[in-house]
């Protein structure tokens, strides 16, 4: 593209400045000062790098988990809060280990890529064979005869919704195959569960993507791994030629619970009231958390910052909190509702960026229908930094105890979703498939959004 | 991210087709089979890996340039095109050579990444030696007395203005800066024009980008160059040193202009009037021109396989155009006006898809206030694909003609714009900088609006 004729968006809401009533003018200008400062003065993409690349991923319970505490008390104390805290949780300890799984080809074993499942375990590092049995769908697993699977391997081969705009719609539909899959395979007799992966990578089309299951009410705890597209794609055809065994050796398992911390800063107001802001900077074993959710750490970190530098004075104490364990247990966000609960604190709203470093579109708004219309009277402010997107419901996995036991209003950063599940729980949700604007323009749309829920909600 | 309570996108376009009007129902559900075909069965991905590996970039005048012509006939022919054929026209033929900068610094030459601008003309392949000034605004450059720069190399060191959301209002900002800024140098008497690249690359930030310039009525034809942000960082500090002396060298230049060919596609309708869909072809000479505008090419391509594919029969007929020489001359879409115009031809609507390959945020609008009704009659429509934005101005510069001499309507797609000055009109401007889903989602996009279009514009 060679030149431009658009009309320029902060032309627009110029405009609009000198044509709406006094109160969008300020608000207008405010967000616009918001947005200026992050955009250009911004630290969230460089406290990325650092979290991802001196850090790396952080799974509950593991030093890097603790050395992330240390960096970030650092970190909220730059950006200028007022007082930075630890807030004990005991959180369970999942460790990985060794692991394989290879097909037996003829004579030949060959290796596929995969990862267990986050709280599964392993087969304590000794070689399982095993025949697979392939499923196309959840429903043909459900409706399987225990004949069928006795001593098996169950191979859920359900590729991701791809026909969705919205990846979440997708994830939503089969999120569930990879958390009750294995135990609905152990009550059919089978001796482990293979998933294929919920992913929508193209360049990152054979690698396996790990994440959270459950064994609910099983009555073995059987292994639980994801393999990539590619490898599921070629063990089904193998299937459908021959019978085909697998040899799985993993080492994973749960450890007693440990003690791990919410890391809790505070830009004091006056009301005694609070508006909760985070993320959660636990993430899996593999790739560095960047996405996932490292963004929303950095980001909240940038809402003190950019509050801060511009001298706003919130009427309400803004908390800036990095959740624990949010991945394979969500212990941090029900000990800091635990914890409001207990003290009788008012939290006015909670605000959770835990879908990606990526380009806003919107929140999601779990709150009443009253407090929806208020978040709505704001559209045409926050329409310039392209949230326009106030119709889907949800908070965010931590803050949803907040919901539960104090009614406190909830809203979700929604940013484009197309490239999350290229990523997301692998070893490609590194810092450099996180875009500075894109994440930066993030970090502005929270603090646009708690700047205005501090002046309009009560 | 764990899991997710987010209400359905499309649950909720399903609900609104149980309540809505019937033609509302018939449009949601025509978009939602558009927009399935596309993510799940679209082949502009694959399109764009060919034209940007088996091609690359494809200046107008080139063989790249004449190669690709032999697979978009091809292409189109698979996607289900009823006709294809080239239209002639005569396009400018710059041609770039070696070329280097090298500063001097004490006995040392520093050698500098740089790229002449387009349709800049060349030292001639001999050194040219002069000293530099900086100058940080535009304002300060037409202010210099010639005294300041006669004989001098004139370098204009503003950035990026990375404040704006929307990165097309900072390009519309300084792109005037690398068009005029050679003219104004060379009346001043400078010597050569060096400006600091329109970038707001990070990963990119050394990288110099180049882009069309013109000496309007200047005196002098005087080489101009790109140089990268950290170069530029560099060479002003060093400047506020020292006198600092640059040695150029380049052997780019205008040639004879040669005949080249706008690429037409029809899909056959009925009513004998038209809707165009496009994007240009050509490309810089450097990276893969992927996403400037191979992508605007492949989702036109891909709205023929779409409509073909769904057997939709549409009113008017479909034209895709690939057209050439947009980035150095503007000559394709002139052509296509031209002929257009002398054939008497009615043209419904014309869309141009060269904001990029990403996720879809809407359309800019060029046409009349009840014209921009009925688009925006259509927003619940669109909704589902992530489009809400239709209050900027302007088509595309190939179909900009058709406005001005037919008086066509034109919307040009605009997808979210945070990381396309990263690599616009530099090395990586290539296939790995698109993402799949983004791309297809723009395709959707434009089909989805052509349908509309076809429907209600007359």
């Amino acid at each position: 593209m060679k030149c431009l004729k658009y009309a320029a968006f902060f032309l627009a809401s110029g405009l609009l400045a000198t044509t709406a009533t006094a109160q969008n003018v300020t608000d207008s200008q405010q967000v616009a000062h918001i947005t200026n400062e992050v955009l250009l003065h911004g630290t969230a993409y460089q406290n990325l790098e650092y979290l991802c690349k001196k850090i790396g991923h952080r799974l509950s319970g593991t030093g890097a988990e603790a050395r992330t505490r240390t960096w970030a008390i650092q970190a909220f104390k730059e950006a200028g809060a007022d007082t930075v805290w630890l807030q004990p949780v005991m959180v369970p300890k999942w460790t990985r280990g060794k692991e394989s799984l290879k097909i037996r080809k003829g004579k030949e074993l060959i290796t596929i890529p995969m990862l267990s499942l986050g709280n599964s375990e392993g087969t304590k590092g000794k070689n399982m064979e095993a025949e697979i049995v392939c499923f196309e769908t959840m429903e043909a697993l459900k409706n399987a005869p225990e004949a069928m699977l006795k001593g098996k391997i169950a191979f859920l081969n359900y590729p991701f919704p791809a026909h969705f705009p919205c990846t979440f719609d997708g994830y939503s539909e089969v999120g569930g195959n990879r958390y009750n899959g294995p135990a609905i395979a152990s009550r059919k007799g089978a001796v482990a569960f293979v998933i294929r992966s919920l992913s929508t990578g193209v360049g990152t089309y054979d690698l396996p993507h790990t994440g959270v299951m459950s064994y609910g009410d099983a009555p073995y705890k059987i292994p639980a791994i994801a393999i990539g597209n590619a490898a599921a794609d070629s063990i089904c055809k193998w299937v459908k030629q021959n019978a085909v065994r697998a040899v799985l050796n993993s080492s994973c398992g749960m450890q007693e619970d440990v003690l791990s911390y919410n890391i809790v800063a505070e830009l004091k107001g006056t009301s005694g009231h609070y508006i909760t802001v985070g993320g959660h900077y636990d993430s899996w074993d593999v790739g560095e958390g960047a996405h996932d959710d490292g963004a929303g750490c950095v980001q909240s970190i940038e809402v003190i910052r950019c509050f801060k530098q511009l001298n706003i004075k919130p009427k309400n104490t803004i908390r800036a909190v990095l959740f624990a364990n949010e991945e394979n247990g969500a212990k941090g966000g029900r000990a800091y509702a635990d914890s409001a609960l207990s003290k009788q604190e008012v939290h006015v709203l909670a605000v959770e960026s835990d879908a990606g470093g990526f380009s806003p579109r919107g929140f999601s708004l779990e709150m009443s229908a009253s407090e929806v219309q208020i978040v709505k009277s704001w559209k045409e402010v926050l329409l310039p930094l392209g949230l326009y997107d106030f119709a889907r419901e949800g908070g965010g996995v931590d803050i949803d105890p907040l919901r539960k036991k104090l009614k406190t209003p909830l809203a979700g950063l929604m940013p484009d979703t197309q490239r999350y599940f290229d990523v997301h729980h692998c070893e490609k949700d590194v810092f450099e498939a996180v875009n500075k604007r894109e994440l930066h323009l993030g970090a502005a749309s929270m603090a646009a959004f708690i700047y205005l829920a501090d002046k309009y909600f009560n």
